[in-house]
C-alpha cells in the first residue's frame, strides 16, 4: 500500500517545476547573477527508470537556462516547457497533445504559481519545503525538500505500483 | 493577525542586506578567492510580487559585484547600493530621494554594520541566524537563516497585511 | 572493537561509487547541465592515508567527467572506472586483475545500480542517504550522509581495525 | 565571563587551517576536479575587525590555491602559508619571525596534521565537525561546524575579552 492515497496505477505522465521542486530554491549564482541550477542524482535515476518504463515526463518552468535541458533531455524527459509565466494553457495543451486526462498525471510545484496546474492535475504533489498554500492543495507533501529528493519520492510511489521500480541493477544500468 | 508586532499596513519600502540575508552566510567562492552569492527563488517570487504591487525595494551592501545587480534588477529591485561601508547615511539618503518616513520602512540586517540601520528604520528584522547583537535590536527575527528564505517571511507578512499577496497566479506570473 | 560486525583486518581493498557516494546526491550543475561533484576533504585525507598505507583503492561509477580522474588521481586511487552503466562485471575484473578475493574488500555504494556488488563483495556499505533497498542489503550504514564524510567512517574503522590509522601527523603530512 | 577556559587577554595572534575550518568539509569542484574553497562572510567580518584592532592573522594550510590569498588578504591575514606538510616547523618559525610566544597564540584545526601545533600552541581550538581526535585534543569545540561560522566564534571571543568587538558599526566599517 502506498503512502499516497491515489490510484498510482492510473498515472501515464508526470509534469515537474523546476526551482524548489527538481532543485533547491537556494542556489548558487554565476558572476552575472544567473541562478545556476542544482541537480539531485537520485531523483535523476529515477526520473530515468521512469522514462525507460514508458512514464512520459514534463518539465514546466518560468526558468529558461541550458542547463534544464542539458540535463534532463538525457535523462530522457520528453516534454521541456521553459519561460512559462502562465503554467495551467501550457499543462492543458500537454494533455491534449498527448492524448492525456488530467486524472492520469501528476505535477509537482512549490510555489503560487505553480497552484492552478495543482489544482487541475490528478495527483497534485509538493515537496516538504513548498510555499504553505501549495501544500493546502497537494494531495501528496513529500518528506524531502524540493532538489532533495521530493522528486524521488514521488517517482517511487508511482513506479512500485505499477511494478516498475527495478528490484535490482540489471533493470535499468545507469 | 501577523506574527509581527509592527503596523505592517503602513510599509511602503524594504531595504535588504545582501550577505547573511538574500544570500547565505556560507557561499561558494570563484577561483580567484571573490565569494560567489547564492540565491533563494521562493525569496524572489516574493519580491517580485511586491514590486509589481508598488512595495519600493533596495539593497544596501558593503558587498561590489555584478551579481547582485544582475540577479534583483531583473526583480524589480528599483534602489541598488553596492560597496557601502557606513550604511545610515546612504539608507537616510534613500528616504529623502523617495518621500519615505523612516517608520514606513523596514530594513533586514544579519552583522554588526547593519545595526544603525535597524536601530532607525521602523521595522527591524533579521535573519535567524544573525549575530546576537543584530538580534537583539531586531523587532522581528524570521524562522528561516539569511539566504533560506528570510527576506520570503517578511515580505508575505507585509504583502498579507496590505492585502497584496496573490491568492493564486494569476495576479503575478513568473 | 569496531562498529563494523566484519573482520576488517581482512580488508585489503576498497572500492567506491562516486554519486551519492563521495560527493552528495544534490549537486551543482555548469552552465550546460552537466553535474559538478563535490568534494569532502576529509574523505580526501583518509582516502590518502589509505592509499599510503598499501590499501588499494578503486572507484566504479556511471559518470564520466574529468573531474572524478582530476581529484582521485592525486589522493591516490588507481583504478577508476567511468561510464560504467554495469557494475558487476567491471568490479569481477577488477578482483581477477588485482588476485583479490570478494571477502578482502568493501564497497560502498547508494543507489539501485550498486546492489549486484554490494551483494558481492565482502563488507558491503551504505552511507546513510542510500536508497532503502541499498540500506538493506549494507552490513554497515555509515552515521554521515553521502559526501558529508561517510567515506571518512568506512575508511577510519578499516585503518584502525588494521593499526594503519596516523596517531598524529608525523605519519602523512598532506 | 567568556565560554573559553583560557586568558584570552594574553592572545595576540591566531593561526587557522582553511579545509574543515575557514571552509567546510564538502566543497565543490571544478570541472578539472580542483576542490574549489568556500567563505563564511560573518568569519570574514570577525577576520577583519580582528586585523584592524592589531591581532596578527595567519593561514597555514596544505591547499595551494589563488582563491586563499585573493580572500584572505584583502580581510588582513598578514601571514598566508600554501602547500604546507608538515604544520609543525612552520608555526614555530611564524612564532620566532613575528616575536610571538605559543602561549599568546591561538591556533584552529580540524584533522590529523592539525594535532601537533594544536598540542603546541596556546589556545587549541576546533571546529564542532573535526576529527575525534582533534577535539581530544582542543582547549574550546565550537558550537558551528568549520566553514559555517566556527572563526567567528572563536574570533568574537577573544575580542570581546579584549574589549575591541565592536559594539555597532561605527568602529570597523565593511
Amino acid at each position: 500500500m502506498s503512502r499516497i492515497d491515489y490510484n498510482l496505477k492510473s498515472i501515464r505522465a508526470i509534469a515537474f517545476d523546476v526551482d524548489g521542486v527538481l532543485s533547491p530554491s537556494t542556489i548558487p549564482m554565476s558572476a552575472e547573477g544567473v541562478p545556476m541550477r542544482m541537480a539531485n542524482l537520485k531523483d535523476g535515476y529515477a526520473m530515468h527508470v521512469a522514462a525507460k518504463a514508458g512514464i512520459r515526463l514534463a518539465i514546466i518552468t518560468g526558468a529558461d537556462v541550458p542547463a534544464i535541458p542539458g540535463r534532463f533531455d538525457v535523462i530522457g524527459v520528453q516534454d521541456i516547457f521553459m519561460g512559462v509565466s502562465d503554467k495551467l494553457p501550457v499543462y492543458e495543451k500537454w494533455l491534449k497533445d498527448n492524448g492525456l486526462e488530467a486524472s492520469e498525471t501528476a505535477y509537482m510545484g512549490d510555489d503560487i504559481p505553480d497552484i492552478p496546474v495543482l489544482r487541475r492535475c490528478g495527483l497534485a504533489v509538493a515537496p516538504r519545503d513548498a510555499a504553505a498554500e501549495v501544500k493546502a492543495v497537494a494531495r501528496f507533501v513529500t518528506g524531502a525538500d524540493g532538489g532533495y529528493g521530493a522528486a524521488r519520492e514521488l517517482l517511487e510511489e508511482v513506479l512500485r505500483a505499477k511494478g516498475l521500480w527495478p528490484a535490482h541493477s540489471e533493470a535499468y544500468g545507469w
